[in-house]
């Protein structure tokens, strides 16, 4: 049965951060994304793919998973599929899934020790900000803290960048990153935000067993505000002429740091 | 007085690696970009630039040593700039940058020890191989070798993720890196290659004084034939569940790693 052209539509708009935040939903695109949703806690209401897709072992596998867990599941040409898939090689399935945000207070208190929270004050690329959160879950930090000025984190290119990321690492949303950070001062984190410039280096850093650490904009660095309520601005030894590094690349380093500290 | 059109279309076809193997050239565009190269031992024929853009005082400094370091300077409307800019704000300068390719040999000879080169093994994305580049340049590393199958470093979405770097890191270009890692291996150096699966860890590796270390592809990692030549499979110390890193994030933590080895 052909999709509506309602349908469609509806699955179109969802590139869109509007129709995401109205409905409660992000799309989890191909083989990977979607098995990383069906192995998670997410719930997914809606499943979309191909004959094609489900021709294939894996391919039957994973959908018979995901209507194992409850998932609406509908067989869509591969024409209609090409007409709201975001990647080109989209590899005919494409899930809906419940957004699941957590608190900034829930990551705080729940997270067990050494805690390591990362705080992301306006990060603009999304291809950033999935790197991110899949550099968290590698190091498995804590959670995000995402300023209110950071581009959207179910946005479709930053959800493809996690690498399944998005569905291991909890994220807190449109926060406001100096209260929290004051907040989490009260509850016994120490704050430290990155900054190219500062002269304590990450190799001399000794992490407190409740670590925040904070990132800012591409371009722009951390807010005032939130340089402000820090402990700390911390910084990665400079050898060469760079004048600063890909936040990504940043984050790593200082995650590879944090878990040195408690080996 | 007007661009050609003879003029806009070279300068268009410049995004094309053809045209750019052909001319020996590459395109800088922007401020930043364009100061650097103005900062730097590339030799720059040819450059292009709006009347808004010299009227600014930082401008006119830059488009001054750009004249005085023999460039041809060609003043274009707005209108024409938007014509040929690859980025959508492309502030107003471009240049055309003459090619100034390393050899393998020459980058195994004349770095400073403790040497550190790094191999890549068919990197796919611009985005990443750039990052791979400002990564080099912010710890200095003495240079990259790209394999034949990675994506060309004079790409613009390279040379723009570099932030410089290009600049700065010496890169030599379609290397037979089994062959290239062998001869390394005569000339002292211990070869390594990232492996998510080795059992050898960064945290644990103590980098020889001459060290190569290679990265693969981003799906397929590195190829059979250079793992062969390889004295050790190294990997980042994995705490969460992700797969992989990203190949620049892997890349930094190494390169930190590297550092430490040498305090």
């Amino acid at each position: 049965m052909p999709l509506t052209r309602k349908k469609a539509l509806e699955l179109r708009s969802l590139a869109q951060k509007k129709a995401r935040d109205e409905r409660g939903l992000f799309v989890a695109e191909g083989f990977r994304l979607v098995k990383d949703a069906a192995e998670s806690a997410f719930e997914i209401p809606e499943v979309f793919f191909t004959p094609e897709f489900e021709s294939t072992p894996a391919g039957s596998t994973l959908a018979g998973a995901l209507r194992a867990r409850g998932a609406r599941c509908e067989r869509v040409s591969a024409r209609e599929f090409a007409g709201f898939a975001d990647t080109m090689h989209a590899q005919g399935i494409l899930a809906l899934v419940l957004k699941k945000p957590a608190s900034a207070g829930d990551l705080m208190d729940r997270v067990p020790l050494p805690a390591l929270l990362v705080a992301l004050d306006g990060i603009a690329d999304p291809g950033n900000l999935g790197t991110v959160i899949r550099t968290c879950d590698w190091f498995a930090a804590g959670g995000i803290l995402l300023g209110r000025s950071s581009v959207d984190v179910y946005n479709p290119k930053v959800v493809r960048a996690t690498m399944g990321g998005i569905f291991h690492v909890p994220v807190a949303t449109g926060i406001d990153l100096p209260a929290a950070a004051a907040r989490a001062r009260q509850q016994g984190y120490k704050v430290y935000v990155a900054d190219p410039s500062a002269d304590l280096f990450e190799t001399d850093l000794h992490f407190t067993e409740r670590s925040l650490l904070a990132f800012g904009n591409e371009a722009h660095g951390i807010s005032p505000e939130l340089a402000r309520v820090a402990d700390a601005r911390v910084a990665i030894r400079r050898f060469g002429s760079a004048e600063s590094l890909n936040v990504g690349v940043a984050c790593g380093i200082f995650l590879a740091a944090h878990r040195r500290c408690f080996p």
